[in-house]
């Protein structure tokens, strides 16, 4: 398939190199251009804008930052909507909010494009092996038009219903996430002050009844406390904690975890770990605690 | 081994009807009688009081309610302390403070007796089928000795250094459960709100990143809502939260999420959900946000 | 002086016919017309636009629910900004974000026009009393020439600094009444239970440390759990605490009460009490205790 | 009246002088002796022992840190209940459970004797100054026999009900001033990271709604981060925070503030702060903050 493919990030590079593996054609644009030229070598071209990258694509992917970012590039001056070719089809891959997803369908509908919108699970080590879990929501028909794209990035596709509940499931999951570092970090913070190794705590839930994946990752960085370099920045941690806080606020839903975690990193700002990995909210609770 | 065996309760039965098939020689007590000689016809012995199942046993095994039961049966008035044969060993699988565990530890020590703490993590069914997760503190050669026992009611035996370190590593453990729960409440809240079914976005999670027990086991409990009857009951679920407050106030360390989850328990008492499961604490989310 | 006056709800209703009172000449525009009529027997004009309201006054006063009906009447098509006389000066005495604030200042400076930031602290009764307190921040020179507008409607005129000073300190002090109906709900909710009438802790507490309005207030109201009708509205204490919060995320301020307070705000609208006085977050935690 | 009084702290030093000043006979005991002698240039007698204090009195006042001071003094070994003469009170005046304060109510009836619980708010300069607020519960006949005395050391007694009556109203009044101190910490933090000086904040707040002693002696401490020397340390703090929570728990009731205050508390002993100001605790957001 012919792929443009918007923001070539610490996740992106890796996603786009496995697209070019798999056969694709792929056309990369990125803000600073030198991650784009990157690529080269592994096969990409590269775009001079959004609209460059959009123009003959089949399937136009962004992996982007955040709202503003996919927004500016979509829908903003000399936007991609008005180059992207009739039948083809935007799949958003970022973690953007349910209220900007809704918009890009409308958009993009409009326009006589199709739009699905299919967030992934996985840090920058999961994206350069294609072990990526992809959520995809959406008609039926794009989804499985995409399929190819989503086997080469990724290990396994959800398919979870219309366009805003992969963008939910998303939204929620990495809040699910937040609530694991949260209570690693805790039960780490009791542990240590009564005396016990965090890694010999966390070698007994792992040996019994949390052997998951995310537990075994953020379980050892958080039992190690080294929080760089990061694999998901702080910064963006606290993006996706206000995604879920504006989600809940919309549809009228109490969390109390996620506004004490939404503490957590506001804190972590305050304390200039913006550029540490999202899980050294567990070193605000060790310090609290005088650890 | 000859075992002597305090609290058929729920956990309890299952654990001694294993010890029985495993071809150890077991004398049961309950408060309750009748709880004691339904396990009569596997081949159990009955007492009549804790000191009567103290009185020859080369074990003794207690899986009570809490601290109180505990300490009532092992140093209160008729005490088991005084009919424990000397070298004999007390295998203290209950949850219980740090504090008691330690003033036990002496007391066994001062009537030449030996003192194991070994909690377990896993709900009834799991004590039924002898797949228990055991956890063990105290003299390596004594819980050498209790092997047997240990493998005759658990699928696994982590050994975790001294007395104490066992039940800090159970009580965190809990605690790290309810993190899951409240977790899984707050996630599935914000989900059912924004419209996507629970087990949808459940199994998203447990096909992704959180492939563990305590998220299939919870994760199906609390989607679908129903409460009762319960595996472990969330009024000891309060108390078990107690004991990882009364032991972060001990150590001083401070646990927001403890705390949050406290007023879960608390709410849930008051909403007369105590003998529902604990993870009903789910409920009062569910209804706090209009569900 | 010539004042346009936008926005009569139930405290600009007051301001507007107090400023009449005083001798001031006032035009009076409302999105829903009969609410301004009902001034014109107290002597107001009655504007057709925001713009009309505008464009012959020294001083225009805006008294609108929320940022997007300010900025819609200010900033928006047809706007006042453009029909504002050169030299004038627009008093913004709602509650509203910093940053719109900010933004006003400098669009009317950039049109030759005076800006200042004049919230005020008082529900309706006082409002119609003249007795509000007014927090004004923006050039000396200006609040000097706004004072007898200010003596007409207020008991009190407080001069904090440049303009965002005073959205701040009536954005910090709506949260800091929230901290106490908060505090008043549990510690109430708390005698309750514990067999003593609120009335009679109320009145111990006020009649030594507490002896305050906002005591007196609120404690009269949460004792008697009367909420409706209300003095100020849950749904629009929601939306200062978002300021609150909105401004806390800003500024990296972690605020772990108002957060706490945000999650009882929404499960009142969840309840249905958006209508309600914003001190029936009360109810929630005396609902959450059984009472 | 001749009043023996146990307990010549920072507190009780002023109200035994207060006493001895108002023409009443006391016998002071104390722990550490030396603070009892310190009180004989102004008339008191000192004792060896509590019993000694409590023998010849008419009336016995106590005034000790915690549960665990006054139980062990008045229930103790060589206990107070038993010297004291039949028909005589005690004045139950420190800060203590409810659970103590019935169970004293108990033992001194079973001994011949009365029982009053008469906690009291202000610091050591309002108890030094005889201007201490006085919550008394109990039987209304010795409550007035003790008038005279409650004069001598405070400017209002309150007549609150039945024993453990007054005991609830003081835990829960010492909660309501923590949720004084932590909400004029987090709007202060929010008011200096936008740039407001807490002082100008604090004047409006006080000249408007907020016009009682305990947000000006509060909130001057708390803008001024002056915590040393305390009037009521951190650690007395965190007791008077259990009191409230263990009320809380037996009484059913979810107090989400109190458990927030309970972590800062915790928090500020793990940094240190146990013998500054209970209002320390401000500290914890400012560091947070990164102020």
């Amino acid at each position: 398939m012919k792929v443009g493919f918007i923001g070539a990030g610490s996740m992106g590079s890796g996603m786009a190199r496995n697209l070019i593996k798999a056969g694709h054609s792929v056309t990369v644009y990125n803000r600073t251009k030198s991650r784009a030229e990157a690529l080269k070598e592994f096969g990409a071209q590269v775009a001079e804008t959004p609209a460059d990258a959009a123009k003959n694509a089949e399937a136009l992917i962004t992996m982007l930052a955040d709202d503003t970012a996919v927004e500016g590039v979509i829908l903003g001056p000399g936007d991609v909507i008005h180059s992207l070719p009739s039948g083809s089809v935007q799949i958003s891959m970022s973690t953007i909010s349910v209220d900007l997803s809704r918009r890009l369908l409308v958009a993009h509908n409009q326009a006589g494009q199709h739009y699905i919108a299919a967030p992934v699970f996985g840090r920058p080590d999961a994206a350069a092996a294609g072990k990526l879990f992809i959520v995809a929501g959406g008609e039926s028909g794009q989804i499985n038009r995409c399929k190819p794209l989503f086997d080469a990035m990724g290990q396994k596709t959800f398919e979870v219903g219309d366009v805003p509940a992969s963008n939910v499931v998303k939204i929620a999951g990495n809040f699910l996430i937040t609530t694991v570092i949260e209570g690693l970090a805790e039960s780490f913070t009791l542990a240590r002050k009564a005396g016990v190794d965090p890694r010999t705590f966390l070698d007994v839930m792992i040996g019994s009844l949390f052997d998951a994946p995310v537990y075994r990752n953020y379980g050892a960085l958080i039992a190690s406390a080294k929080f760089d370099p990061p694999g998901f920045k702080l910064k963006l941690g606290l993006k996706d904690n206000r995604l879920a806080l504006a989600l809940a606020d919309e549809v009228t839903a109490p969390l109390p975890t996620a506004n004490l975690i939404h503490d957590r990193f506001v804190t972590g700002m305050a304390q200039g770990l913006e550029n540490s990995d999202w899980a050294a909210i567990a070193k605000i609770s060790y310090q609290a605690a005088g650890l």
